[in-house]
């Protein structure tokens, strides 16, 4: 995801690549050349504090891992230095929704020296909750909410397929369940908590539910095949109650190649409410190529904000940046 | 437009009408009691600076006219008060587009007063441009963009079927185009520039063209029938040009009852790039309700945001008020 997010921003007017930091890829090569381009003239290096301390970043761009734990001291080291940070670590959609101390400290250092900290991604960060918010708007009245991203594992390697508990036996999902190593999809709490807060609901609690997909038929993948008779994927979903009400239903089934059970894949939003409201992109937007694209244009709005720690629902809209990013940041500065 | 707006004010938390302004309808009534309400002990009045001057609102919403050149000494009065104004006038979505001396005035006195001004609405406002933008953030390219609303006139009154020639023979409608009578939609050039200014896009042109759609059937509306052989309604399209390749299409065939003709009401939306995106949006979201519940929630981000002329491009995402909407106003401002 890095190199991907590295790749977009090397083309686009208005941006210059100062460091790129790397546990152990291209490490010591020329960040261009590592990635099929002409050089950068920017060494990959796995020193992180010497990297920031040399290239001075306006913003830092960070793709290591899901969880808060392992990205705080990432972002603080960031930002201490004075860059802004973007996140696509699920957790950092909604840091509060996990880890509110956490959120209060990133608040306050970001504050301190003057940047701004952002979380997103295409889920959480975009389809099953800004889309959803952004949705709301034309409404005047929300019974409830039910979302669905239907997609396809095929592309995806060894890690996600772990994760995901795919080509296991509907036992070993059950107990990858219990010891931690089947995860499904990390954001649902996130995911709830943007939209309930942007919305001014206080969520009761929130419920998850993760199922086994079982293959009824071979399933062809880039990096496995499924037997009939074992998990394909894990349909994760989530319920959000107010007063005791479910009003917000996210449902996230992710399989390998579903089109051989035919299923097809897509994004759909449906809001009860005035009016009623029944949203479908067909197929999904990719999540790989969504990421990369919404952590990389939120780089204008995140720019332009003010100090703080920030989620989707706070920035103005986001877009795609096709104009030179700095002018389009100072435009954005202008009428914040 | 005004009272369906003033029914949903009532009814939020941490809202309250100080003021009531009308031509005609209602003068001289309790605001709550002409809306089939209980009392708001507010009366309706036609004297806008005498209410001003008493209600002293923090926020005015104009639903009077689709141009700029009737609504602009309405949104003055208003901001000389103080007040912050949503207007749902189409020219005002972007109003650089048809009247940039008249942007840059509105501008600087609402900067001068220390209070903010927005256009909004379904469209312009929204489905063909602010849901356009906020997509493309899940992009790393756009080539084009194309995107269709296809509505049903059957509710609308004889002030609609006017303007989109419904009940006019094919040569009456051509007559109506010349003279002025026949206008379509307004709100094509602002969505263009809105859409453009926000991806860094610089327009060549913009290129409109409205034809007549022909009942080849009866069509029943609620103000008329259109025998067939009549106009149904305005096919109105507009194409966005930049570097003399056409990025932008919008499509708009508003007609009489188009089920008649087996034609799904709908709104879509395509983008051209990396990823490609194809999003459909049935039946379309209904233009009247649609643009109250923009005028109403975007109360919060208005307010919330820095002195100026406003898009929706500039301010955080929209989103249903179903809280305290000084509360989620507040949060909106901390977060700025």
């Amino acid at each position: 995801m890095g190199g991907g997010m590295a790749r977009v921003l090397a083309s686009r007017d208005g941006v210059k690549i100062t460091g790129a930091i790397s546990r152990t890829t291209m490490v010591g090569e020329d960040l261009g050349e590592g990635l099929g381009l002409k050089p950068l003239g920017v060494t990959v290096s796995n020193d992180a504090g010497a990297t920031l301390a040399e290239a001075r970043p306006d913003l830092t761009v960070i793709a290591t891992s899901s969880f808060i734990s392992d990205v705080a001291e990432q972002i603080y080291a960031a930002v201490d230095f004075g860059s802004n940070v973007i996140s696509i670590a699920e957790e950092m959609a909604y840091p509060a929704a996990s880890s509110p101390e956490v959120a209060g400290e990133m608040d306050r250092r970001a504050k301190e020296r003057g940047v701004s900290i952002l979380g997103t991604g295409i889920n959480p960060g975009f389809i099953l909750d800004a889309l959803i918010i952004a949705l709301t708007g034309a409404c005047t009245e929300v019974k409830s909410i039910r979302a669905e991203r239907v997609n396809d594992l095929s592309p995806f390697g060894p890690t996600v397929m772990r994760t995901q508990g795919v080509g296991t036996t509907p036992e070993e999902f059950e107990a990858g369940l219990e010891d931690g190593t089947v995860v499904g999809h990390v954001g649902f709490n996130e995911s709830m908590h943007l939209i309930a807060s942007a919305l001014g609901w206080h969520l009761d609690r929130v419920e998850q539910t993760r199922t086994p997909i079982v293959a009824g038929e071979t399933r062809e993948g880039q990096s496995i095949t499924v037997p009939a008779g074992r998990v394909a994927g894990c349909h994760h979903s989530a319920r959000g109650y107010v007063g005791g009400e479910e009003v917000i239903t996210l449902e996230h089934p992710q399989q390998v190649n579903p089109g051989a059970a035919r299923v097809e894949t897509g994004d759909y939003i449906e809001i009860s409410g005035t009016p009623g409201l029944s949203l479908a992109i067909q197929p999904e937007i990719p999540g790989g190529v969504g990421t990369i694209a919404l952590a990389v244009n939120m780089v204008a709005p995140l720019v332009a904000a003010s100090p703080g720690l920030k989620t989707m629902a706070d920035l103005p809209l986001p877009r795609a940046l096709l104009g030179n990013v700095r002018e389009m940041t100072d435009q954005l500065k202008d009428v914040r």
